[in-house]
């Protein structure tokens, strides 16, 4: 999407030097916009660990990529020492976020690609090509999904003849993706097809990836937006000043239920206690076709206690943590929870929307259907 | 309740100086304690302007302290003078915090026991029993608040044998009335007879009241707590962590409607959607008589954007304001939100428990009754 009016994705290759990978910073987004060059396979999986790249479809493109650098090293390597060079950045790459599950199919797609290649230049090429599609198809993928959900926002538009107002919770935008996002994909389609349509950003707190990430994707491609905290949703439906609510998703079961951002769950009760559509938007590579109760059966991560009692922000030019809770308070900090399939209007994937149930799903993936 | 082992209150006049009123300043808590001395009507309109204090039952005391002070400067004067001074301290404590309800309800008390006194010594002892009164009454009310209270804690923890787990929302302690508070009290009685209880506090985004104050004012006691996002509620309450919700409220209608902090109606429909009792403690000064649907007919405030674009911080020994949005990004700031009668499980008032319905608010009010 756009970024002062530039399109950008969040990874690229230097259309210069097509041997350095280049991404955006997100550490700092959104006081700082800086493009870093990735120039070796190590380099990557740090830049993965640090987090100054994040979000699933990302991180599976970055590593990817990584990937694509690994094979520039063993290119000048003797033949012999290739594949062990391959093997060890791999491992690297794999340990740099272990539950990133994108990140493993990532590179097990390199794998595949490159198994029993030794030449120099075909390793190189492969690993390139393999890469670039790796990040072409989640971007496709993203695009779809935007495809298949801005009938969504249309309809309303059409039905009411004003803007359309969407609220959206964390960053499932373009930036955890390679370009598009997936809660983001519908509205961005809308927005560029000139459906008037406003969203309600909620901050996000502990990380607060709404007003740092989606305020400002949204604010870089034009598309009108206002921050609340994360108190405000449910005074907004009760007021008729939300009209369709879409969030991404971690992890959503074959039965519907969805894992999201902490704090999802409580806007899916109070969409449903208001009449307002509930939407979710992912990629089916995050559906779980193990996991029937989404409530009981999804891990759940705990972090770190400091994410609640501090929180960064600008001070002038400076970004810096202050504390907010008196010394010593203890906070407990659970990144997900799971939104029961009973509250969800429907899932919008890149193959189409469909029911958040059993047979929704798989009217969308026949070819799960068990035997 | 205590501080550092010490018994306060949020308000008193100092022992040693009868004529003086010190109170907590409570816009640097949690980051540093301090106590003011009052010495004056208008500093008194001052302090109240400036949110030095806060809180419906404290913002009543101040006031009726503020006319102490204005009848000891009164009595200073010729006794022409007096009762001019006098209307205009009360006015200038009246447009302090123009839509304090207990504000004006205080000095409505002030004026009608002073009412006619031009006696010097009199106008003075007068005026200092009424706000002695005003402040004691609030804190016995507030007493009763958690004696009532206090058996739905005693009978979760007979039922279970364990710590009972109860979650609130902003902050309804003793800091925002003269002591005990309102959400707090039965907390508080529980926790001091000998009853395990924990808090969940929310953090309540944007102003932190619960990060700041109550996690503060819990600390201090000596109960154990522990400080959340407020998007953590419902995944906390989905797996059985939560027993009991206890808010305040500002404002609740005769049929039982709550308005309160935003994002009070989140976590009554969580609690709703899991069976968890949600009660809410008041004291019947802040019911409202008139209004039926507290859905529609509560004016909600819309405070300045900056609360939700920045927040307050420690930062070393300093506090800062730090910016957490990108710049120049709109941001909506709803005060207040209303949780319908229907997921209120019951109200706590300084009579008793009841219903939050018409029936159930008149068995405890019947000389409300329409006659």
């Amino acid at each position: 999407m756009n970024i002062d009016g530039e399109p950008y994705r969040t990874i690229w290759r230097d259309p210069d030097r097509p041997e350095v990978v280049q991404l955006i910073d997100q550490r700092l987004l959104p006081f700082e916009f800086s493009v870093v060059d990735v120039t070796g396979s190590a380099q990557m999986a740090q830049v993965i660990a640090d987090m100054v790249v994040r979000g699933a479809g990302l991180i599976g493109a970055a590593a990817g990529y990584g990937m694509m650098l690994a094979a520039q090293e063993a290119a000048e390597l003797g033949p012999d020492a290739r594949s062990g060079h391959m093997a060890a950045a791999s491992d690297r790459l794999a340990a740099s976020r272990p539950t990133a599950v994108n990140l493993a199919w990532a590179l097990g797609r390199q794998h595949e690609a490159l198994e029993g290649l030794i030449d120099a230049q075909l390793l190189v090429e492969t690993a390139r090509a393999e890469a670039d599609r790796i990040a072409d198809e989640d971007a496709a993928w993203c695009r779809r999904i935007g495809e298949h959900g801005r009938p969504l926002i249309e309809d309303i538009h059409r039905r009411t003849g004003r803007t359309v107002n969407v609220l959206t919770h964390c960053n499932a935008g373009w930036l955890a993706f390679v370009d598009h996002g997936t809660a983001t994909a519908p509205i961005y389609a809308a927005h560029d097809a000139g459906i008037p349509v406003h969203v309600w950003v909620d901050e996000t707190r502990p990380r607060n990836q709404g007003a740092r990430l989606t305020a400002w994707e949204l604010g870089q491609h034009g598309v009108p937006h206002t921050v609340i905290v994360d108190n405000a949703g449910g005074h907004l439906m009760q007021h008729g000043l939300v009209d369709l609510v879409v969030t991404g998703s971690d992890r959503t079961t074959f039965t519907g239920d969805v894992a999201n951002k902490i704090g999802t769950y409580l806007k899916a009760l109070a969409a449903d206690d208001n009449d307002i559509p509930f939407y979710v938007a992912l990629p089916s590579s995050t559906l779980d076709w193990e996991t029937r109760d989404g409530v009981r059966g999804t891990p759940i991560e705990e972090r770190n206690s400091a994410e609640v009692t501090h929180i960064g922000g600008a001070l002038g030019d400076r970004v810096v943590d202050v504390r907010l809770t008196p010394v010593g308070t203890d906070a407990a900090n659970y990144a997900f929870d799971v939104t029961p399939a009973r509250l969800v209007s429907g899932l919008i994937t890149e193959r189409g929307v469909c029911a958040a149930t059993e047979d929704g799903i798989l009217s969308l993936f026949p070819e799960r259907r068990p035997s």
